[in-house]
């Protein structure tokens, strides 16, 4: 069996390659958009790309299954209640993948969304028992998503989901269950766990912040209050990701020709300032925005903008577009 | 905390940087040779690396431990029972090397080595459980390291004490322990686990092909029978660890003068053609010896050549030097 887990800086997605070297086959789970990775990774390890796997229809990132499925024309699967319309097979409770002497298995854990399902991974060779549990945004570190990423108005209905998600379903695997989750916990050595990417489920149990939450009616005041702000293009995401994202391909990045910048700021562009902060303070163009230059820039756009802005970017040098990008 | 695992191709070693984001601070642990990696990451998360820590005296590679600390003024730890001449601190039964709020502790493990220990990793912002144990080469993934890796006259009291240290040391620890092993095991999904490189206490107790050997004897023939040969540096590196390997620095390799290469194969060197076999099979200089290119050829020639033999490689172009170093 094969287990990789990628990191993206910046959004602190977490993505997996499962795949299996005695059949050459391989899924992807929760891919982002940059997809050479994966498909390097396959290549190297001469695995057969056969299916793209996402538990929930992602807030804060563009998934990559449709560039994916685009290059190596493996399968979409994709959560039943996620309602997605793009061409996939969706997935309920209990169904199975099989991807050679490996099986990922459907466990609906509802409550980050609704559709929210955590895949369990099989070493059938090892025997009956899970190796891992990838829990989307479900379960992470020392913590757990929030439940207002799809629908805030059904905050506290979501909430008691969570709470039966993490506390009935997840808690219920074998102690020694390794978690991966979607999504890696920033932060310093306090709680939520620093950053390490990855758990155990009895690890968890007896030592995360969440799980000594046992109150239901605490644990759900826990994690409706004090939620930090929704950026506004999560709701834009959330549904490019149902839809299924065009195909972008390999972009390669030109600078904007001043012509064409003057053109775009005649016609309400937003002007954003990357330098540094010295820099700016010494001169910066009128009405320009400063969001310092940094992996989590897009973040940050995603507070100060309306999702449908057209932005200009203000760099200091053309390589720094693979940051800002 | 922080706890990134790296892995060299070829040998298959697996090291560890454990750290704490919130001191900046970090320890490296069975570090192999090429240290940049590490200096780059503790850059990145600007972390000084303090300790550089082997769990026993290596066989099948050089330990970066002095390189490392040549570098960043590290401290060097290594197990007592290794009698290293190299300036260190020795480590015993239950010390503890603080890294922030990250804690290591000495758990001898003896049987693959004599000296052989493994590393409790804590994170005292968690709780009172140990997050993970770095077992070095005592226990694998679905495995076991060979007992008879620096004394194989030893063979069979070594493998008692591996069996003692398997199923009453780290049996021991909660089913949730993450396991971190010092070594990958390559090969295919059957058993070993494939390439996985992590797993847990509770999955090794309950899958492992090791774990069902239950009876001391049953154990002792399995792991002293079939054993794959020992390559002929083994001793030399064991050496090498022991007194502490010179430092190299950075090296850039150069082509070898002609005129050189003859002066060393005039004097006993032995010619080793790396190139692709088809190309050998056409036409090769008398004498030398085909081991093609791959992330295998320095094991493959310390099968073939004694420990002190002087080699001259001949490469199909210089970028290839990399892959044979």
């Amino acid at each position: 069996m094969i287990l990789r887990q990628f990191y993206i800086d910046g959004p602190g997605c977490l993505s997996y390659l499962v795949g299996c070297e005695h059949h050459g086959l391989a899924m992807v789970v929760d891919p982002d958009r940059h997809v050479d990775k994966y498909l390097e990774l396959a290549e190297k390890l001469d695995l057969e790309i056969i299916g793209v796997v996402d538990t929930h229809l992602h807030t804060d990132h563009v998934s990559g299954n449709t560039e994916l499925a685009d290059v190596t024309g493996a399968e979409i699967f994709l959560p039943e209640a996620a309602e997605a319309t793009l061409e996939h097979s969706p997935l309920a409770a209990g169904d199975v993948l099989e991807i050679g002497n490996v099986r990922l298995t459907v466990l609906p854990t509802p409550g980050h969304t609704p559709e929210s399902i955590s895949l369990l991974v099989w070493d059938v060779t090892r025997g009956e028992e899970p190796f891992a549990v990838l829990t989307g945004d479900t379960l992470r570190v020392g913590d757990v998503g929030r439940p207002d990423a799809s629908q805030p108005a059904e905050l506290e209905g979501l909430a008691r989901q969570l709470y039966h998600s993490v506390f009935h379903t997840l808690a219920e695997l074998p102690d020694s269950t390794i978690v991966y989750p979607g999504h890696a916990t920033g932060g310093s050595c306090g709680k939520g766990g620093g950053s390490v990417r990855l758990s155990t489920i009895g690890y968890e149990k007896r030592t995360s912040p969440i799980f000594s939450l046992r109150d239901e009616a605490a644990f759900v005041e826990f994690v409706t209050t004090q939620l930090p702000e929704r950026p506004a293009n999560h709701d834009r995401l959330r549904e490019l990701n149902r839809r299924g994202a065009p195909i972008v391909g390999v972009v390669e990045p030109e600078p904007l020709p001043l012509q064409d910048a003057v053109h775009y700021l005649a016609r309400g562009a937003a002007l954003v300032d990357t330098r540094p902060k010295a820099a700016f303070k010494e001169k910066h163009p009128h009405g320009a925005v400063h969001l310092e230059l940094g992996p989590t820039i897009s973040k940050r756009a995603g507070y100060v903008f309306y999702p449908e802005e057209t932005i200009v970017l203000l760099l200091d040098s053309p390589e720094d577009y693979e940051t800002a990008f």
